[in-house]
């Protein structure tokens, strides 16, 4: 292992150089690239001087998410500590079912659970856990959800339910898709129109909620989205609890993108009403910069974390409680450890360094807003207090632009719909960029699609 | 973040040198370890001179799962190369939906699942893709089955049909658990009995197959198993293939544990028909010691994988085809790059030496087995060929020798029940482990027992 450690550190520190002198790589055509990089498997053993080389070159050829010019999607940057953290898990190797194999890894979980829970304004009673990425806290969210619903889907299936969902045009594909997979079917997913902000109708709830419920069928379930994808905005969740309530429907709020809101003073109110939730999710792959992937979800009633997820399974939970055994309430049965790199992250942080690092984000965001506002080049889609800055620059077609500055190795970044409109989507989830990276987008962008209108119309 | 690589060195250094020195760990109840440890988290920030020591002492008192007497679940050991390419994955931080931010990882993926399909005798028409853990490729393929036999399951939803699947008695719990999750239901899942070697029983297969269609059901899947949790028997997988084929039902092989014998000329045989199956899945993070989580499904017509997984999403996928974009056949959406870490380990090793990883384990298996039956003192359950090896020595109850074996920090090892008897299962997958490390492990329980005894007697 000694060798393969000094290996890791030269190959890493080449990477971090490489970083710094070219931010994104020109990309190559997939088929070319695997064959230039020698990616084939092969029958016989490779010695370490003739591996060593390859395994580098494959490195430094894989496109670079944690620079300054990588605002393609709702992940980027690479924090320090987190990474620090990561990296001892992959050397631990512990599956987080019991107390038996995990250790404090279980301990360090419960408390990232729990001090979450409690930002949130959870009470004492919830839990939670943590899945391979957002798209599973949701599934997690909505299977609890039916299963509270009707009492038999576990045991005898859902055959006879007529159930259906709710949550707004602008939500998580992986929510129809989720549908799909329990049952549900896609069909019973109806979308809410927004608001010419991206938030959910509530007007348009009720109809619809009003209108199933004529029709024979059983609603369940309201998904408030907090942060959308492409938008990055943020449902009343108040509004939707109150609804909720009325009609007795299990209200998760999809926090993926912007649930970190929960650790800012300042910025928590754009999700207030999500402690009257029945649960919550949010990942800190996103805006807290955690290697991917580390999704929590928390649930305000503990109880039905372990209705749906529970298992008996002699073979595997032989000491200790149920309380230090979160296989029991997981996904999952062996489990990756994706708390420590969250804990190395917030312990050396503090409540406090995460709160800067959410801030930061948005006064981010805001600086882009205020460039792309000000200036009549410009068209804008998006609004204050979002992440996601979503703008046409003159007339160049958003797809034309964001594929060609990939294709030409300038900038990553991608496009998005809203309402009838493509855009531009800048997304400003890297807490480790500042105001000149911000400024340099723009500067860089601008003078490619002055040379690529150019170009064009020659 | 240079700090921060020295410190994971210096901690990493330490810890290979403790599991040398001390290789299992005397567990502290949960609560006081957790407070010793200084796991709560805070407010303020820490200063690296703070917050070194207390990661060094978590890292130090976590359960060591790669040591030479973790032989408790089915995974264990570190091989040092596939932790070189985990640990290169952490700092890459690439997510596996696109080739535009996935680059040479979406190759090595797709060459990972090309060569296994390869292996184990699929056409050129297979696909495959990664998933968090064996529950999550059983749940895949479950659900590719479902949706074969009910079209309308992912549109409309379960409602009407009358769903049956079988798997046997000593099959994995996340089977039941995925059948709650997709609407079929826990009662849904027939559960088949075993033969005295633990693999599942044609003639009562047959039986059930036959009262469900006169019941009015629609049997729609039958999952093999290559590698019991408890008893590491392999299901005869040519005869489910063939009752398969007449009655028209999806066939997967549950490899999670064992299906890494593909890999093996002279342990291939253990799945001779498996080629037949619909869907194949196996660990690499089980028999190949990969570190956790890697788990590999194989679809034998790429079309199932597509109709039940994709999902359009204009905002993620812009650039490259369908091919080079492989959160189109994934679980989830963003998705962390599990196959780095198998590649690294099978590219260096060739796929000779993950067949010399195959027979060593069988060997070392083998060579425990020998020792338990040719030695009067034990009574034993399981058979050749089995990677778990089932006993009871002299007369101390399992749970008690087990239990009090990890209390005492001797040794990590579990117990586990068959057909009424509950017994001792020692599992060898650690391909770092030799003979002596399994001499060792009887010198170290015998002795511990026959104190255990004496205790007990006195």
């Amino acid at each position: 292992m000694k060798n393969d450690l000094d290996l890791f550190r030269s190959i890493a520190d080449e990477l971090m150089k490489a970083e710094q002198e070219e931010a994104v790589l020109k990309p190559e055509a997939p088929e070319n690239l695997f064959k230039r990089l020698n990616i084939e498997l092969s029958d016989e053993a490779l010695s370490d001087d003739e591996f060593g080389p390859i395994l580098r070159d494959v490195v430094l050829n894989t496109p670079r998410t944690a620079t300054r010019k990588f605002f393609n999607q709702l992940f980027g940057g690479r924090n320090s500590k987190a990474s620090l953290g990561d990296l001892l898990a992959v050397l631990l190797n512990n599956s987080m079912y019991t107390y038996k194999v995990g250790g404090p890894m279980i301990g360090i979980e419960k408390e990232l659970l729990n001090r979450s829970a409690e930002l949130l304004g959870y009470p004492a009673n919830a839990d939670g856990t943590i899945a391979p990425g957002g798209s599973m806290t949701n599934l997690m969210a909505m299977l609890m959800a039916r299963d509270k619903a009707q009492e038999e889907a576990r045991t005898a299936g859902l055959y006879g339910a007529r159930l259906s969902m709710y949550t707004s045009k602008e939500s998580h594909y992986s929510i129809p898709k989720n549908a799909a997979f329990m049952g549900i079917g896609r069909d019973q997913v109806r979308y809410v129109d927004s608001d010419d902000k991206g938030r959910i109708r509530m007007d348009h709830l009720a109809e619809l909620i009003e209108a199933d419920r004529a029709a024979g069928f059983q609603p369940f379930l309201v998904i408030g989205t907090a942060g959308t994808t492409v938008m990055g905005a943020f449902d009343p969740m108040a509004e939707i609890a109150e609804i909720c309530a009325k009609e007795k429907l299990w209200f998760h709020v999809d926090g993926a993108y912007c649930g970190s809101v929960i650790f800012s003073a300042k910025h928590r109110s754009l999700i207030a009403g999500a402690e009257k939730a029945d649960s919550f999710s949010y990942n800190a792959h996103k805006m807290l910069g955690t290697p991917l992937s580390c999704s929590l979800i928390l649930v305000k009633d503990r109880s039905w974390l372990h209705r749906s997820f529970s298992n008996d399974a002699d073979y595997l939970y032989q000491t200790d409680g149920d309380d230090y055994n979160p296989g029991k309430t997981s996904l999952q049965c062996g489990r990756r450890n994706d708390a420590l790199k969250f804990w190395t992250l917030w312990k050396s942080a503090g409540t406090k360094g995460l709160a800067e690092i959410v801030d930061r984000q948005f006064e981010l965001a805001n600086y882009a807003l205020d460039y792309v506002t000000s200036n009549p080049d410009y068209r804008v889609y998006s609004f204050k207090d979002s992440l996601g800055i979503c703008f046409n620059y003159k007339d160049v077609p958003a797809d034309l632009l964001c594929n060609s500055l990939y294709e030409e190795g300038e900038l990553m970044v991608g496009y998005g719909q809203f309402q009838g409109n493509e855009f531009v989507r800048l997304v400003s989830v890297n807490a480790g960029n500042d105001k000149s990276d911000i400024d340099r987008f723009f500067t860089q962008m601008e003078a490619f699609a002055h040379k690529l209108n150019v170009n064009h119309s020659t």
